[in-house]
């Protein structure tokens, strides 16, 4: 099987969402990176290119060359990753759609109802596959429950829970990040309730299968001078009947990156949190409260598709394990470091453990020494 | 900066480990498979390495003539992965080490000491480097764990508590994982302790940077016919005075895969455990208990180094994003399917929210239809 | 000190609250029951003063009659405790108060607003004192809280998150508990938000010292024919600018009593749960979040005042202590049972474990028999 | 029903388990404390008898002439309490039984194998019956715990882990509760094992019905000059073939009082921490864990026995009530303070609060004033 050829607009140097695209793209190894118009700045475009192994002849300077090149190109991109900040999603995005590439785009959408709706035309009249990175509909868990309810393991939904909440903007903060999200013109007119309420609001309609009908919002700006809301109180009434609410804010001292979603119906409830994404706990009426890991006993063919380890490795582990895998890389290149890597010492370390505990053991649990 | 060229032995079709090797090589992009002696059935050899895309030339019958032939190439191997049963760790980690090539080896290091021993010279006396994968070193709060200890944080070590615990052979069970782990010929004399006994001491190890003096143990084959150990209980005298216990078992039922360090001393304590690995908690003697994330505030140089995602986004943010890529592609390869896949309709139903929102709490909180 | 003396109006058999203020007025010696109006129905009303042990002639048939009796004794009770269904709050309230007996009376006030500011203008007008059973107020960690907002610990409120789930209406149930709290003639025109979420509104007010401005609510009655709310959304604004969420549900399957408050400052953020009582987070922001524990490191004067036992025994630590006298007493009054109960040979055998370790221990941890 | 008498030896100023005794006593109603030697002082006997509001004629210059009055007396006690240090159980133990008086005495049994077997002899010969406040086995998840393993649903016991870990001591401490159990004259020979050790190995007997066979042990005294040991490892030996751990320590720094206990069988798992005794995970092999609530869905009739709340309203919520109760009662007595306390404005304003809900969404949300 060969790699699906990947470009990517934005996620130059100084970029956070861009990193993460990269890694998850190579996670699974179905994806190369190939080609980029990684910043506005041309010269941070080359820059940021380099670094990443890309051929220089494919490091464009703009978006729009660069659809137009690869669509021109045998060999050209199968698909493109757009991670800047949501006032440059529309035009890149029509861009590749337009030259039948298929694009994947961060969230939210863009900075405007009417910008979103222009890449939907656009999406529409395109034969390329447009992809959203909701990314937190890629917890197994979440699958999962949305499985179940489906299967109606919930009964009829009631009542939708949902938050997400950070306390990273609770003061005046000003980086690379902060900044263009607390600036309507490059964020929209939503600052918490599209940076990461959209990804609530998303979840709740991903897992529940419910379309919300109306709601009643109260938005604040709590740090003064801010442009955009930072707290986000919403009462959702969905089609059919159920009821939710929706908290999002981004100065809850306390809160990382707290997404929370909790489903009521008829028969059964679920509570899930993304910081413990491994678990998630389901209770029938009337029974006890079960706890359902990832891939785990009781979990379903949705909950159990496409995972990469076992139940009780959290996910996560694969980081540490990759975390090994670059310091040896960075030794061996190097020749140099390394000193915190287990090695051939440890190895046989380990094994005068194995071999005392079998002989202290076989001893009437006698004092060994190693 | 290129990939390093990466060769496995073992890690063929039905494998667990060698897996997991390959995703951790992938994760940052230092690595490329390139090599392999994949099984030592020459046709399950070559079909595993034709499902990686690996070049016929380098899929190699034996792990022999693979060091010697890599050894040989210009564009040879700079490290084999080792991800074989216990029982097949020394011969070709001698062979590679004899032939220049670096090592990285699953644990425990072999099957006997003996076979240890002679890595552990081979390894002197080679110009290569030898890693083992004590993969849980690698999480960043255990990297930090270590440093706080080292930095006098816990004071002087008195008490080590770690235990690793599952449930997966409470029962007789029979599937390639389990056979070879219950056959002493192939994981050595040890079962459950040499299995995952010696993550938990090495961890301990790690952490503390203490060294066993002394154990006292008491080993148990709890399901009738079982040949090793499935139960451990370890007393431990660390040099200098600290005293441990050590639990493992693979017939704990309700555990799936739990690992857990207590380390206690004369002004602190620290508690962690891999089954949620973002979090550790740490109590200086008379003040409230603290919680430390990974990344978050109070973490150290160490525990800051090579994080992949910021504090609340766990371990694991990544492989929901990895899926959505590698289904994506799975689109773009069939041109089907994708049916769960967030896309440009939910992206619009995400800004017309934002919108709503917003005129809503404009409106004073009045019902807003999205 | 001699013990108060208590009255009771309600309570008598088949009732829940009543026998709750009971026991509480007994934990601390303070307090002896000596008189009842205990039921509407004469004869239940002399049968359940009867096993309370009361005097039958301070048994009375009527709270009227019980109110002038016990005002003209000169051994006359100190307070009387109201724990009738929420119509019959008024009518008792007022009667005691206007005979100048301090009443303690259970939540809601009333079944209609007017009736208490009846109650309220007939506590103006006595002597007497009137306590109302916010019983979630008396608890350590949540007095607490209202000591360190009260100084500043979490800054300016920005953000309440309060909530009180329930599960045991999800479906029609009928029961004594269930039908006077789901009929409008006795609990009044509110359900679910006058049984429990009078709680989570009292509690909010009491730890942050807020008081609501402006609320818009969003009610439901999801059990099909269900007269009153079962279901409350509601979102607050704080006279002072901080902004609230409440939610209240007593068909959210899969909580028992899930009372939970989450209060968010300029400085700093705490997280409490009902259900474990014994323990609150506490986050400056930009430092560690904290594990505050009932009277334990950290704790503040209010956090420590009325402790009855020590950190780490947590409240109900008494009830299992209870539970052995409870059972101790039925032991001698019947001279039967008790096999439950630890008695000599369990001491015994304790001591010998004494002896064993320390005979082991000194024996350089040889196996030693008990 | 009448209460019955008790009496109480020890327990007089300064001390922490007589009040705890007192307290327990109370709760059910069921006892009165009408007699006592409650210090060997005879003026702190006198001054606490009075606080304590005993009659002066049943406070006793000792327990010996204790005993031989209230044997005498017509309306003598039914029972005695034992809470003195370990070293004086043992006396008056068995000055009681001897007198025919039933004894309810504090654990561990006494200060040395030989007081414990004197002990057993007098209740042996005696008619009155002996009871030892082991009182974690008073919980009832414990019980329930008991019954279902008792019923087979963990299947045949292989592994127990238990541990009892305090930090208190984990300094050189003095004052009266630190003192005399760092002191082997009045602890006996055990320090830690005995004072918490004790507790730990009965509660593993307790749930699992099994009878240690061997142990090999390995006790400390980490602190510097301490002679007794401080932090204990027991390896156990169960008779039939089960195995199990026993850690005890009270210089593991970040534990308050966490009794822990973990059971594992050949179908079933359980595991229950004493910090949060309301909840207990059980898990059935190969099915999802589940998590039990005292007196909730799945529990049993020895763990509904005797519930005095519903489930979801932890053990500790009648203490929370018994505050305000005392709180009321302070304020009766002086006429001052209890601005704590909720009273009727603070029950207006929950009128207020449901009033406002109904009327806002009557008028669909409409923000409505309180």
């Amino acid at each position: 099987m060969t790699k699906l050829k990947l470009g990517m607009v934005g996620g130059g140097q100084g970029a956070f969402i861009g990193g993460v695209h990269r890694i998850a793209a190579r996670i699974d190894g179905q994806w190369e990176l190939v080609a980029g118009a990684l910043s506005s700045n041309p010269e941070r475009a080359k820059a940021s290119g380099a670094e990443l192994g890309l051929d220089p002849a494919r490091c464009y300077g703009s978006f729009e060359e660069m659809a137009q090149a690869e669509a021109a190109r045998a060999d050209g991109i199968d698909a493109v990753a757009i991670v800047t900040p949501n006032h440059m999603h529309a035009a890149p995005a029509i861009a590749f759609l337009n030259a039948g590439i298929n694009v994947i785009c961060d969230k939210p959408l863009a900075a405007t109802l009417e910008d979103a709706e222009a890449i939907a035309s656009a999406a529409q009249a395109s034969g390329a596959r447009f992809f959203l990175t909701h990314n937190y509909t890629g917890y197994p868990l979440m699958r999962q429950a949305r499985e179940m309810i489906a299967q109606g393991a919930l009964g009829d939904i009631r009542v939708v829970q949902v938050e997400y909440a950070q306390d990273w903007l609770a003061e005046e903060t000003h980086n690379k990040q902060a900044d263009w999200r607390t600036d309507p013109s490059k964020s929209g007119a939503g600052g918490c309730v599209g940076d990461i309420g959209t990804h609530a609001f998303n979840l709740a309609s991903f897992v529940t299968g419910l379309e919300v009908d109306k709601l009643a919002a109260d938005l604040d700006a709590f740090v003064p001078g801010r442009k955009v809301d930072d707290n986000v109180h919403v009462m959702l009434r969905y089609k059919g009947g159920a009821k939710g609410m929706l908290w999002t804010s981004q100065v809850a001292v306390g809160n990382e990156n707290a997404l929370r979603l909790r489903i009521y119906g008829t028969k059964g409830g679920i509570d899930w949190a993304q910081e413990n994404p491994n678990v998630m706990t389901f209770t029938r009426f009337g029974e006890p409260k079960q706890i359902l890991t990832r891939g785990g006993a009781g979990s379903t063919p949705a909950g159990q598709a496409g995972l990469r380890v076992p139940p009780g490795h959290p996910e996560g582990y694969l980081e540490g394990f990759a975390t090994i895998y670059a310091e040896a890389a960075e030794v061996i290149r190097t020749g140099q470091g390394g000193d915190i890597l287990p090695g051939v010492a440890d190895g046989v370390a380990g094994m005068r453990f194995i071999k005392a505990c079998i002989e202290s053991s076989r001893a009437d649990g006698v004092w060994t020494a190693l």
